[in-house]
């Protein structure tokens, strides 16, 4: 697991008074950076081989202005050239939303996915979710 | 159906030359002022009635900067008390992403969701996404 | 003067209840593509030959969700290889906010500022501000 | 003197390569937490006595992704109800950006500005940027 702690800002709240919905697939981004870090240490973006295929985001509780919140984001699985990140904003204790997102390993010379192995496939595998019984 | 044009401004681009994945949940809820519309005419936030529970979003290709993008929105389905938005944005006629979103009747002065019926209920199917044979 | 219509999101909105002023940025830049497309017509970023210097926005009066809001745009200065442009946001006949920014016409490739010229010169000229007598 | 470090996001990128300009009014709204505790003690939107009249940025130099940003926030000048903010983006030792924003001390339940004195006063002065002689 990795975390992440981020101070909302007054722009993140919305006029029914708390963190407006478009706020966590921007935040969620922001806290793979550690995982983008296994792809590209440095974060060059001319060395980017990451496409995001999918997201999805529950909306479970409420996040407000005023108070940090954490972002745990993990590992959920790795196939083959693909691999799906799970995350979570908690705020003061509170779980105030959970989300997915699923990234391909992809080569932007040779436009196409490419297997995931070696010491990445590892790098990864070492934050996935440990199993509750 | 609904659909609504937009312009990509520069901001929505990243470093990868195209629009940001971010960009699509701001844009699908932008969309959604017309659902929105059905439960609050005239869209004053303190009449709001609405929480949104769920999003998703499938990046099924590139978007860029310089041409409008059209978003259409579908009812997908309306339950009891919640009901789902299916949306999709076009630019110069191919699918760029589709989402969805559910969303639920909520009082906020009771603290509860409410059952969608008669006319409002009405109004939604009346969008309902047509079915493929 | 060029004139762009948009529509606040529920996005745009603060806690508050009006339209956030980080979103003024956003929206003038937005109505500046009409500006970008005297430089880069097809608006291609890899023909980007503009940079930004310096923007200033004094919010005036408020801005609303529900209601469109027009961005005027006018040219307001062209010096050697800068140019200011002016700015106005419209909400129902009223000014909620206006702005400033500078521009500097300017070649990637040489790392360098160049001069304001011919045509280019007259297509933004074409655009200053009507003087108020 | 205020000092607050963000990570950059990928989304905050454009096609250019760097951090879209219009990030900064947003970090630099992020940073000003610290002055509007000095009003709100815990940051509560309810009990909000601040609006903003002005900012103005200038970009004088690049910003980039996959380094934090140091944010330094000062206190220009304190006026009768009014004050200015000056703010500068740090990134490696290199200024990237730098901006002033006015607030005007504001109780909106009588919906007029209030005369900054006492306490209040002095808490923003000791904020003042040192005189550089």
């Amino acid at each position: 697991m990795f975390t992440y702690a981020l101070t909302p800002g007054f722009t993140d709240t919305d006029a029914l008074g708390h963190i407006n919905n478009t706020r966590l697939p921007v935040w969620f981004e922001l806290a793979r950076n550690d995982v983008f870090k296994l792809f590209t240490p440095d974060l060059d973006p001319k060395k980017w081989e990451l496409i995001l295929a999918r997201i999805e985001v529950d909306f479970v509780g409420e996040l407000f202005y005023g108070k940090d919140v954490e972002i745990r984001t993990y590992i959920e699985r790795v196939g083959k050239s693909s691999f799906t990140v799970g995350q979570e904003a908690w705020q003061e204790g509170t779980l105030g939303a959970k989300g997915q997102a699923t990234l391909v390993y992809y080569s932007f010379t040779n436009k196409a996915s490419q297997p995931i192995e070696g010491e990445l496939r590892a790098s990864l595998e070492a934050h996935l979710r440990p199993e509750t019984s």
